[in-house]
């Protein structure tokens, strides 16, 4: 399967639960983790300023994950990634995990960019031109 | 709204990220304390024995959340959980938070029963007589 | 034993690691959520702004836990909160953790009060006097 | 400064708080991350059977830490792991965290050689030759 970025993952002893496997909430910050090098890799980031001194994140707005099959402890996790959909405020990422070939989880995540003042709070604003150049270079567009 | 449990909880300072809100993460984690709060109410158990001595769980199978509105520290937050779908092995949750009237996030996980054994591994099986009584009487069925 | 404060918390299934117990890094949460707690009992801030706008906070200096049992999913555990120290700008508190009559743990956290700048950072600073005329009168002083 | 074992790792996102800052409870997971990752390297385990089928582990009977700066999301930290004591059923580590050359934090942890029956619960004991000899060999001994 062809995806836009990877990277793998070591899974950590206070990441199981008494079940012995990994906490299945744990699964969304193995996206997040993967997303943020993703951005890394770009030269983009996560929080920062705009260059008029505006904070800007990127809340999420919906998140989900099915389970195939558990992860354990010292298990390395290979997450996939492919950008499913770009709009001019909104990014959709999906996340494919593996152990070896074996398939473990499916995620996705949309997230919004968003300004922050203290007055007004988060509010959705359209991202920079040049996360929207960068995103769409990787995704081959 | 109508819904077959409810709770809060508050919110704890190791909960909240750099962008001074829960790290929405958090959000799984509150959705399995309330379902597990739910389970101890009706007298149910997450993780048990069967009379023979088989060890059952409940796996999560799909989970997801949506966000409308931030929670931050302090903040005390209801949960109300409503039971959409048993059939014979799963049971489906959904889970409405709210802080004051103000509604932050919808969620719901689906969790099949299985039974466990080192040499089998996690294996989808019927849920007990008594288990499936209780969630539909729960649920006003 | 005497103590200044008392509260009891129940253990989540997400804060167990696979060898059944809770992970140890979730005693220093739980001395977190027992101390501020206790701020909350005395109405007092663990973050936040001083009459001209400064803020302020209190980050750790010293921590440690030892453990004599451990605790399990479910398990009620009591937190028992003794301050055992206080200066102008320090605080420090020692907690001792039972299971019924069982002694679990014994922890100590030293806080020092700070200002934060963004110039400047954090920089420690004199309590103010209302803070540490409660915090007398809550260890008996 | 001489140590036995060091490793990196990046702070991640959902391991900040509110104040900006790594919540301090996770140094104690970095702690535990490069024991691992030591232990690892010598081909040790930190749970595990013994020949004769018995289960074993090595929980924590004291931990400490104090800071002397915040870590910041992104911060690439260096973990400089010594081991300060073994006995012949206990094993003490210091770790020594930084930024670049900034001193970050200092922690110790000490934990026993324990042997897990569903019977008689933990028991310490004697750590078995290979773990012995391999430890005192990286500690130089």
């Amino acid at each position: 399967m062809s995806c836009h970025f990877r990277t793998t993952r070591r899974v950590e002893f206070c990441e199981t639960d008494l079940a012995g496997i990994v906490h299945f909430a744990n699964f969304y910050r193995y996206m997040e983790q993967a997303e943020h090098e993703f951005f890394r890799s770009l030269g983009l980031k996560i929080v920062g300023f705009l260059p008029d001194g505006t904070k800007f994140g990127w809340p999420r707005v919906a998140t989900s994950c099915s389970f195939d099959a558990p992860a354990r402890y010292e298990d390395v996790i290979e997450v996939r990634l492919t950008i499913t959909r770009r709009t001019a405020r909104s990014l959709t990422i999906a996340y494919e995990f593996f152990r070896d070939e074996i398939h473990l989880a499916s995620g996705e995540m949309k997230t919004v960019f968003c300004i922050m003042s203290p007055d007004t709070g988060m509010k959705s604003a359209d991202m920079p031109a040049d996360y929207a150049e960068k995103l769409d270079r990787a995704a081959g567009l």
